[in-house]
């Protein structure tokens, strides 16, 4: 049958990209292409032992259903987590579980989106929350963005320019895909500045947990008076993605509307995800497991600029990220890092093409590089391959 | 801050039955208004044992990130299973696996609906269908529903009268809220009108293994010659449903496109809990396990049933369900049953008030009795004390 499919199924498409990138999940490849975990850090036996003390302790609970809103002692430690290291004020009302912070994307989209309505995102942003917004019909500004996060001046010339702009989302920690950090100042004047326009923000933070160098930066929420910025979080990154455990923190009003459409997205999120996690923070220690991952990946991130610096050409220019999973490569203008993949997924290394993160711009000479899935050696190894196309396709 | 939300959250709102139902939640309350699978038949210990040993087995796979589509084993588990009792012909390629069919619900309204569109539904119908299709700003017709299903001529009328209708949804297994199974000949009649006005059905079969009585009837699907029949199933009501894991099912192409928006919405289901189901169902016998619940729920359907019979009004009528969870009642059309369920509260006894599940109409005489989560001596206590409140409103 011809399917009467919704208007925005023409925008949805299948990424070229992912296509190409599945030839590369054969065990020679060596991919930086993903944004996973490394696995062998997962706390398997922790896991195995809070498991086994929930379903002694509350099977029953832990399987049945339970409320829109999420297990209330892990909202509660969401919210006093984010309050030491963020500098933000929450409770347990401020906080809604979601089904990985890709959820609260969604469902951001959902709570604020109609069809033509103005997304302002940095340039470039993250890929899939392009996918997610997209899905709401709207149409993407890209901010002017440099080592310091969005430029202010940039910003307000956009927020008056779009009246119709809804909301602003920004990755201020370690972004994806370019890990770059945005500055104190910059913080203050987004919150600033989505206050005067009233247009809310999205804060995504995923990887802030993940700093490998520098003083930890309290969030765009600290700066909030008006009510205006809105967080996401993530136990991806500091505990294992397989239990797509997120959240939404924001003013009560708002997550009152963000349940309502959970409600009719997905009822609730994975019951016993929640109880175990929580059961796991209470009788484990998540900063020593979160330093043991930091000192992994900043050795994998080290060992990346290095075979950087050493392998490709001279006029490669990459960001240093000062914590995360990715750092952001730009290479000569004449290189258009699709067909660049395409040689390289041959030689048995992948990584994502830039212009996937630009909503309407295009940069073809970028890729991203993701340093936290590989070991050492493979990292250099991997990048070794990557310099030796480049090389033989002309560029020293 | 006054945000600015999407248009579709004037529709979405806080349902005064569900604030009215939080006053239940104390023990003393015997309720009748969830609808929850009994959680002392859950299988806590080989889910115990389960978890162990996968995570023994791929404690890394497990617990990271997979594929959107979902796990390869389950899917072709799942497919096998719809093949034997539902007369399809799916393989692994025709399901996805979602977060509990609510969300199978949520990424057909995406797919398929823009503002204005029109959806078909029985009247009534599902409560939370209502909520996920209305968060894409479409409009219900409701089909005029007797005990065997729509009525195929108001089917018709209906599909001739809104050209722009998208979807049909229906639930033709122990129907939710009525308890109600559509005959063989509609099923028939319902896939050759969707392939006659190309429109989509969303077959949704929540309840359809937990059938105590009859014959197991093929579903709308296995007469779908077209590819216009779409089906939802859900590990919730026979296995457990705190894991949130469901399905969609459909023709290879429909499906690809629900993968791509699920990317958006939440990348993927829970990993562990899509691989340790596979492994309950490799290692134990679900057949077992859903005779037990179907034992149990078919007593407390007899309670319920005799108990409505001895204590409520004599011109009081009823369904007699075949399986599923619900029974419907309708009272003598004098009784509000919003103002009964105030009086029934104050008595600590609640079920859902029938108009909620109307998205047009209003049948305020109506209710809906849940008999899966009360055990038997307390259904009797219950119904009795609803009975009572009638007879002191002058209702015998």
């Amino acid at each position: 049958m011809e399917y009467k499919y919704a208007r925005r199924m023409s925008e949805i498409k299948a990424s070229e990209i992912r296509e190409l990138l599945k030839l590369t999940e054969k065990p020679e490849v060596i991919s930086f292409a993903g944004g996973l975990p490394a696995p062998e850090l997962f706390p398997i036996e922790e896991i195995r032992a809070v498991n086994n003390y929930v379903l002694d302790r509350c099977g029953e609970q832990a399987l049945q259903y339970t409320t829109t809103e999420g297990w209330q002692p892990l909202r509660k430690w969401i919210a006093e987590r984010m309050n030491t290291q963020l500098g933000t004020s929450f409770c347990d009302e401020n906080i809604m579980i979601t089904h990985g912070s890709q959820q609260a994307l969604d469902l951001s989209g959902k709570v604020f989106l109609d069809e033509g309505d103005v997304v302002l995102c940095e340039s470039p942003t993250y890929l899939a929350a392009i996918s997610a917004f997209k899905a709401y019909g709207c149409r993407f500004v890209e901010i002017d963005t440099d080592d310091e996060g969005m430029i202010p001046a940039s910003l307000e010339k956009a927020l008056k320019e779009y009246p119709a702009a809804k909301l602003i989302y920004i990755i201020p920690n370690f972004q994806n895909p370019t890990g770059k950090t945005w500055s104190l100042e910059r913080r203050k004047q987004a919150a600033e500045l989505s206050a005067k326009y009233r247009v809310a923000v999205i804060e995504d933070n995923p990887y802030g947990e993940l700093r490998y160098e520098g003083d930890f930066l309290p969030s765009v929420k600290s700066f909030d008076r008006s009510g205006s910025v809105i967080c996401t979080g993530t136990f991806s990154k500091i505990f294992c993605p397989g239990y797509r455990i997120g959240w939404i923190a924001g003013d009560a009003e708002v997550i009152r509307k963000y349940v309502l459409v959970k409600q009719g997205a997905d009822l609730q999120c994975n019951t016993i995800a929640q109880i175990v996690i929580s059961a796991y923070l209470e009788q484990y220690d998540i900063d020593a497991h979160i330093d043991k991952i930091r000192e992994v990946y900043r050795r994998r991130r080290d060992t990346a600029i290095e075979a950087i610096t050493r392998y490709f050409p001279s006029d490669t220019l990459f960001t240093r990220p000062e914590g995360g999973l990715f750092l952001w490569v730009e290479l000569n203008e004449a290189i258009n890092t699709t067909e660049l993949l395409e040689r390289c997924i041959a030689e048995n290394v992948a990584f994502v093409p830039g212009y996937s993160f630009f909503p309407n711009k295009c940069r073809l000479n970028t890729l991203r590089i993701n340093f936290s899935n590989t070991p050492e050696e493979k990292i250099e190894e991997g990048l070794a391959r990557i310099g030796h196309v480049l090389k033989q396709a002309g560029f020293q």
